[in-house]
């Protein structure tokens, strides 16, 4: 019951458009004023919330009095290996980037436990910059362009030929990193979380993220959609030509093959029509009716724009009856990573009990 | 108040295995005896609910004493529209089928009234055997293969070449039929409401319907997903073959172009190919692992299937961690008239209130 009411009472903070009091609280929640009050100094007490004094009446412009989100509080550490890069960011529990590190490099040459080792290293420069500011991660989950099980083991991820990759025991077997607890992700499922809860409005939309391999997060109602198994939204492994070029899964003429980075480069026309192509046979079955493009997608928007609207115009049922809208990820090709330190963001908020055992 | 309890009782009867007493009841949805005996009173005048006595202790085989839907009471109207026939059926409050109707016909030379007035040709011979058994219709609804709008206007039925047809309207001009409250669905996903029901035992799978046209319903976790604007599963307009044959939609390489049922005549294996290819991309995008195929599909079964399964071991990219199941149709070729009575009557068994208000 406590453990209920510390997540109502913090959630109804995070989600407050202004700092609410503890009386504000009390009325939102129908706990009584004791109940909320004793409940913020907990809260408090573990580093989650800040209270504001109110401020003397000098004018508009002054932050308002009341309780907040602590931005020294945990903060949540995200990263990502995807197939030429590296990243990880700290965002605090407001919702703030605090630090950002990419490292270029193939990791196709790399075993799994080589590439693990350089996000080691990434994820160690991001816990000290964290520590210089004063925040204390609380935890990491990293996002990776392939099939992932509950227990955090990559089944398969194709473009990075690994099978069967326990990534947590790999991370956790590194020196200074043994303690931190980390959560495994599909690439684009986080992107997706990022994107939503970045922008907020759009509820329902498909994100597809395009990088070496191509991945999609669908996102409907405000809630992730993963699948039976979890392992939704592999689009890049979609048919677009059936006797067409051969792919490392095994399959020939999959999305991936003619829309993926490596393929855009070399020629974005075919790579706008395949994705068009792929999009449509996605809206004509979910009656999804915005798309969000993310990865290279993003940053490639303005060239690929134009052949993917054709070909939807062309081949989506209802394109006469209602519009779709196209656009670039807002949070671009950070969205994985920013997903990935919001997922950590969002356990917290959701079981703050859970972290205020954990802490001393 | 008595309207959330009355169904709260109507669905205790109807989700039991056995016939509850009234204490059961009572011990089920924690309302007091006194409650639950005025509430179970009001559904038996009403015609919903059937109280079978105590029967003599006698061994075995005897039916239970308690409450139970009363096949008797009042019943939905189950009518379909499609390319080649027109089907009603009449179907009990206890989900049993006590009349089936169905016309062969070719429908795309009629005007939409000229079909409707067909239908209504079916659906009062149906009231009449419903009538003549002392069952009361409650209302009808109306499967159609094409997109629907909420208020029941088929916006495109593009097999029927039907544009903005209002379908109640039409129907309910027919003398005889005016006072039958009706709404409208889309076929594919009355089929796939008819196969859960039905079933019972799979929560997610994606409904495949094989007619003239190709629709689907997507049911996951229990519920049908019907998209942003009820336009989803129109997986007959997938992209299979990017320049391959010309769709009545306008677009090339339409799935219904190679595995409807006038292509499955001329050439099964290409059809099931075809088919094979688009269901592999559903299963990589949601992960679904049970794919029912209905219609013509399901009479067509044992000459598809192993064209689609070679298709799904090749291209749906988990094929090898987990097993996909292909199954045809319990209901077979009936599941969207099933659909459409069951649908009548979950909706009763939601709001018996509305309907007992509506009773004189």
């Amino acid at each position: 019951m406590r453990a209920h009411n510390l997540a109502l009472v913090l959630r109804t903070v995070a989600n407050s458009a202004d700092r609410p009091s503890r009386a504000a609280i009390s009325l939102a929640t129908g706990l009584t004023r004791a109940t909320v009050s004793a409940l913020v100094d907990d809260l408090i007490a573990g580093g989650l919330l800040t209270e504001h004094d109110p401020a003397p009446r000098t004018g508009a412009g002054r932050p308002a009095a009341g309780l907040a989100l602590s931005p020294s509080g945990p903060a949540g550490l995200g990263l990502e290996i995807n197939v030429d890069y590296l990243a990880a960011c700290v965002v605090d529990l407001t919702g703030d980037v605090r630090h950002r590190f990419v490292t270029q490099g193939d990791q196709r040459p790399l075993s799994p436990s080589a590439s693990l080792a350089s996000l080691g290293g990434l994820a160690l420069q991001a816990l000290e910059a964290a520590s210089a500011d004063g925040l204390a991660i609380a935890g990491a989950a990293l996002a990776v362009p392939g099939l992932v099980a509950p227990n955090g083991i990559v089944r398969v991820a194709p473009n990075l030929d690994w099978q069967d990759v326990d990534a947590p025991a790999l991370f956790n077997v590194l020196p200074g990193l043994s303690d931190l607890p980390i959560t495994v992700d599909n690439e684009a499922n986080l992107a997706a979380l990022g994107e939503l809860w970045a922008d907020g409005g759009e509820q329902s939309f498909l994100y597809v993220s395009g990088e070496i391999g191509i991945g999609a997060g669908i996102v409907l109602g405000g809630e992730l959609y993963r699948g039976g198994r979890g392992w939704s939204g592999e689009i890049g492994h979609v048919t677009v030509y059936p006797d067409g070029r051969p792919c490392r899964c095994g399959a020939n003429g999959c999305l991936e093959q003619y829309a993926g980075q490596e393929q855009i480069a070399a020629d974005a026309d075919l790579a706008a029509s395949a994705l068009g192509i792929a999009l449509a046979g996605v809206i004509n079955l979910l009656d999804i009716s915005v798309i969000v493009l993310g990865g290279t997608y993003a940053t490639e928007f303005p060239r690929l724009r134009a052949g993917i609207e054709a070909e939807l115009a062309r081949r989506v049922l209802t394109a006469g009856l209602a519009p779709v809208t196209l656009r670039a990820a807002a949070l671009g090709p950070d969205a994985a990573m920013r997903g990935a330190a919001g997922a950590v963001i969002q356990e917290l908020i959701d079981d703050p009990a859970a972290f205020l055992m954990r802490t001393p």
